[in-house]
């Protein structure tokens, strides 16, 4: 073959190949490594191809390729207890030294002397108290600021680990493989949308515009002439049971088809998610669980855990059809990297 | 040249025509073709031009050029009312039959009369009434079809066409321009997000997920077996003027670069879109305010319109370097294909 002729053929076959990646996004041989062999691993594979296969009955347009995910644990753990709590109680420990009247007033009296028992002895209303002392009062960005240094420097209690190295392996290959077939990825989640906010676009690809979660007050001003966002104490959303599809209704306006959750809290997202408005409803949907049954890599707890109870979306799976990933025997893999 | 060699070098060129398209989204020579050449379509041009350089200072990432623009006023008209409020009327008139009782009562009585007098005459609490009348007690799937058949039938007073004909062609040119160039374009509007949802996907090509809009409440509810959400009376949100960059830091979670307003009540989006947080941040930033200058082919109003009231914020257009279109000077058309 002549030289000029050989390159360019060469030039063409780069050029088709690089069009095909383009225009396919191709998984590769296994878009799920961390998840093992199992009906529910094939179901998500073929649901996915399903409704990305122009010209079939179960094609989904792109923009209706909406997927849900709950946050605390579905996408990283949330033992002890959720971490957003732990941040709470961090930050009023840090914060005491400019409050003394702390000391001596509960529920900050426990938490500075490390008495959790005492914390939750003081209910809802203590609470309360320890979220708005450490969730508002400030500007957008100085809450933000405060997360992303918590974030880069608390260990948790048992796993002595930064927090975000706790998320799930297994779950992120599922939103990049969801995101690689046109999904769009949200978060849905009974923690703090501002919270989640912070890690969101780094850890899970996920950014701020597509986080939900349960929401307080915001209040904008010019303060020395710069605008500001001041958070308050105003409860806008409860994003948990039946908050959770009013949160996606209110901030993403229309019915997802995949969803996943891992507690009874979401399991009006997974109604809402997947059951068919109408007999003439045939659009694909997905609802999927993460049951936590692996005492030695993670934790095992379902329905009568005070944190992330399963009880009553276990009781519908079933009957619903959701998928129920078993942790233990499922993935191969929980967290990434961990050292 | 040999057949084949000159069929493989068709084939080449071709696929490195389209690998080009694919790559860089190239606008046409003239983006803007409804845009008259003017310092506003050049100062747009040089600012997504230097935002999207890779390696200039000016350099702004994909996943921060998030552009903002109001709805009524900004990409379509607001005379004689806006279009909402002339929609919550035809449906108070469409559901006067089922209740027999508005005939004696306000603000009822002077809206099925057609004595729109009289309906101002109730002020705020007269339409507080008929927004409830007409937006609440409806599931959303409900709602969203009434918008629909209103959008598809009812025709504007004067202009004798339907409402969604009243967009200007030079904003859709302007929001397809930007997202050509990597922006996420969204609404903030001070008129309802269920509202506007209904059609903005359609008209504008912005998705339900980013219009943010005023809100109502909504409630989570299984019906039959069926999951719905029900629209409350409750005001979660009022997106007009310091509710804007409320609504933004709600829905969008980052400081947009790109801002588009027509009124007193986008001032402080204006202001939060182009003011930088610190002496440190050189973010590029871009404010735009439409200015009705063409009582012939759109309307005329400013300083003293009750609808669309631009004041304080053309005071401050020039102190913030913000672009004022005058749209009788720099529109060549106002509106696509109307008949």
């Amino acid at each position: 073959m002549q030289q000029p002729l050989f390159r360019l053929l060469v030039a063409f076959m780069l050029c088709v190949a690089t069009s095909l990646v383009v225009a396919q996004a191709k998984p590769a041989n296994d878009p799920l490594p961390s998840w093992n062999d199992s009906p529910t691993k094939s179901a998500i594979i073929n649901f996915v191809e399903r409704v990305t296969k122009p010209g079939s009955a179960d094609f989904v347009p792109v923009a209706e390729r909406i997927a849900t995910f709950d946050n605390d644990g579905t996408l990283w753990s949330e033992k002890p207890v959720y971490f957003q709590l732990l941040f709470a109680l961090d930050r009023v420990r840090a914060m005491a030294p400019e409050h003394p009247r702390w000391k001596h007033t509960e529920p900050f009296k426990s938490v500075i002397a490390g008495d959790m028992k005492g914390v939750m002895a003081t209910g809802k209303e203590g609470l309360a108290k320890i979220v708005a002392a450490s969730h508002t009062g400030m500007t957008g960005a100085q809450f933000k600021a405060t997360v992303h240094d918590w974030l880069a420097s608390a260990k948790h209690p048992t796993k002595g680990v930064l927090y975000t190295k706790l998320v799930y392996q297994p779950m992120l290959e599922l939103l990049d493989y969801l995101r690689a077939n046109g999904f769009k990825t949200f978060i849905v989640s009974g923690g703090g949308m501002d919270f989640v906010r912070v890690f969101s676009e780094r850890v899970y690809g996920i950014p701020p515009e597509q986080v939900v979660g349960s929401t307080l007050g915001a209040k904008f001003e010019m303060r020395d002439g710069i605008p500001i966002i001041v958070k308050t104490a105003e409860l806008v959303l409860v994003d948990d049971k039946a908050g959770k599809p009013v949160g996606i209704y209110r901030h993403i306006g229309r019915q997802p088809i995949f969803g996943a959750g891992n507690s009874d809290g979401d399991l009006q997202m997974l109604q809402y998610t997947t059951i068919p408005r109408s007999s003439k409803d045939t659009t694909p949907r997905f609802g999927i669980i993460i049951h936590h049954t692996d005492a030695v890599r993670e934790w095992a707890y379902d329905r009568k855990s005070p944190v992330g109870r399963l009880d009553k979306a276990l009781d519908q799976a079933q009957q619903r059809g959701w998928y129920v990933v078993d942790m233990k025997e499922d993935w191969n893999q929980i967290y990434p990297d961990v050292k």
